[in-house]
């Protein structure tokens, strides 16, 4: 077997066997396969495609490459959520603690953002103390004492999604249907969850820029997932608008924790729900309806926040220490109107370039800037009325890059729907 | 612009502006760009092909990567002739004389092999003393004062492509008809030809397998030779079987002199024919019916041989001393029959295999070894009568391997047509 053949195999549109796939990817984390043998591999697979069993192949073969975690030692249903990522995405970090309050297990591995904006695991940094790091037993221990624990993905899992992610970074290959689903695919299923919540996000802040190609991404996980027996439902998202109205580290989590007492932004609410329902009635073994009133009754109560306390204190966070730039300006309408629609992926971009979020792994995340929107996508807004504000101690903004993420026309506009679909 | 936009846009099927091209091969070739980031590139364009516009801007861009040489001090049009190569193919030996020898300017400049057999230049070397590499000023004194030399490609003739091949040859994206011709017609341009007569040989010895692409090939190649005022004919030859019936370096050096007498395989003294007459008519401005009279003259006469005879004293060789290994096993036929195919590509990787080529840029030849037929396509072969002879120290053979390359049926054969296409 060598690479050319399965190179020039894929070129030519033949579907690559299991060990096919196992010999380049195996060889291609040791070494003995070369980044520009598997970069002409990847583009092939990219305009070529993969069949279902292919992809589950590169998932085990995925998997294999590094280590399994045991979560067989937490009492309980443990129940997964993963989030192909967005704009303005905290999702984690209100509802990590909020099923969590029901009862429901939460061992939670995330990763720091090569995007717009860090990941769960920089978000949660931006908390002063907060320790992402734990031993695999203290991770085990937490859960089981307090029922919630999120820390930093550990080196050796999934090695191989690693490298070969990195290498998509930089040669126009991440678009790919069957690569993203055995990327994230295995990923979760090494990290020892026995179901799987997935929100799928849908629009031009997100990967999948369309339904079609959303429910597409959807269906192959939950085929990948069925093969090793883990139950897995999507939920197809809106992120045509950034989720929410904060974009940026440590506002982010104030705004989660704002969402956790029941104030926090519409869509934000709805989402955190829909997806805990789901992942409480796995967990818990009761009815959606059942599981969402429990939620609600854990907001109203303010049990929900009260684990989110309890659990950054766990990791000996500070709650009261979460340090936002004070400077910020504050970006005004030049007309009045109803809010068409925000482009979420511009706004990450201004985001991503005022600090907020990484263009190289090395990068070093601000962790206090980002942009608050006052209004979103369905609001009116009179001319003068703030926009945005964005806080930044270099208040080196453009009005017209800003203003251009905003589309303000007459006519009412209807508050987009934010759940598009669930696909079991 | 950066890479990464510029792969993606291939990716997307959309076609690259000639800024977009310049950028990506010259910082490849200074190393700006990296070569899995290149690969990555060159997989979306085997897949997603690329006009006959940028198929010209990318032979320009590697055009102006390197030299260009300036024939304009040899007296006489000067006209260049190139093959795609395949198995036994010895035709610029007997070419060059050839048509020299009745008055046309041959100027040559050709490649060692990374074949099944040697290129050009390691056939010469089979000659002892033979030099390969001439001054400038030694080249062209030499074509102005007996007519031909031919000599080793130098290194900054469109050093993109030389980087560029042996990038393609380790990443399965060798087979794309646009690369193809723009690596050929850089370097036959850049050479500074006049007028290009193109070889492209056909079937599964070849690089192109059927008509079809070796049709778009010559089309687009001409369409290149135009875009620089380059007349530009291309033969469509067949490659099913060998070329001639020597396969290895001088073996086929000494096929070639047989061919210069007028003795020589049939196909091979109708091929050079082809070619000469082409080459001979528009060099002089004469009909090719009066150039073929010419150059059959020239054979029966023995100008031709003479021409080789001092061409290769010109050049230091010595061609009384062609050293060919003198132990050989000779395979018989199981069967009566007619030879109906002889399958060029696996005869060529024996040879390769015996060391007659190189797998390995760094290989060396063995000059003295190869196989020689004893019939060909269309002849008829009595049980236990000769298919060939190899020639080796090491009597090696898998006579398995050997025969399999030989299919042989009861029913009549016609001789293949050698010349399938003339396009110009």
């Amino acid at each position: 077997m060598n690479i050319i053949d399965i190179i020039v195999k894929k070129k030519n549109k033949k579907v690559l066997t299991y060990e096919e796939i196992k010999f380049a990817v195996d060889n291609y984390v040791n070494g003995n396969i070369k980044d520009y043998q598997m970069s002409s591999l990847l583009m092939a697979i990219v305009l070529n495609g993969m069949t279902e069993q292919e992809t589950i192949d590169l998932t085990k073969v995925m998997i294999d490459s590094g280590d399994k975690i045991d979560l067989s030692k937490i009492n309980g249903t443990i129940v997964d959520k993963h989030s192909t990522g967005g704009v303005g995405d905290k999702t984690t970090l209100v509802l990590a603690p909020l099923v969590s309050s029901v009862g429901v297990k939460v061992a939670k591995m995330s990763g720091r953002g090569l995007g717009h904006t860090g990941g769960t695991i920089d978000k949660l940094e931006s908390i002063e103390g907060f320790k992402v790091t734990l031993t695999n037993e203290e991770f085990i221990n937490q859960v089981n004492d307090i029922g919630c624990a999120v820390i930093s993905q550990t080196a050796n899992i999934v090695p191989a999604d690693k490298k070969l992610y990195a290498l998509r970074d930089v040669t126009g290959t991440t678009e790919s249907i069957p690569l993203i689903a055995s990327s994230i695919m295995s990923k979760k299923i090494a990290s020892g969850a026995d179901a799987i919540v997935l929100d799928v996000k849908v629009g031009n802040g997100a990967l999948m820029k369309d339904i079609d190609s959303a429910t597409k991404l959807a269906n192959l996980m939950i085929k990948i997932g069925k093969s090793y027996n883990k139950k897995t439902i999507c939920v197809l998202s809106n992120m045509e608008e950034p989720l929410g109205k904060s974009i940026g580290n440590s506002l982010e989590v104030l705004e989660s924790i704002e969402t956790l007492k029941g104030k926090g932004p519409s869509d934000l609410h709805k989402l955190v729900l829909t997806l805990g329902s789901i992942m409480t009635s796995i967990a818990l073994n009761i009815t959606e309806e059942e599981a969402k009133l429990k939620l609600l009754e854990s907001i109203k109560t303010g049990k929900a926040l009260e684990k989110f306390n309890e659990f950054v204190r766990m990791q000996n966070g500070n709650v009261n220490n979460i340090q936002v730039e004070e400077n910020y300006v504050s970006i005004k309408s030049s007309k009045d109107g109803f809010i068409k629609s925000i482009d979420a992926y511009k706004l990450g971009e201004i985001a991503r370039k005022i600090g907020a979020g990484r263009l190289n792994k090395e990068d070093e995340i601000n962790y206090g800037v980002g942009i608050v929107l006052n209004k979103k996508v369905g609001d009116y807004l009179f001319e003068n009325e703030e926009l945005l504000k964005i806080y930044s101690k270099h208040a080196d903004v453009n009005i017209k890059e800003i203003s251009e993420c905003f589309e303000i026309v007459e006519e009412k506009i209807d508050k987009p729907n934010l759940i598009i679909d669930i696909i079991e």
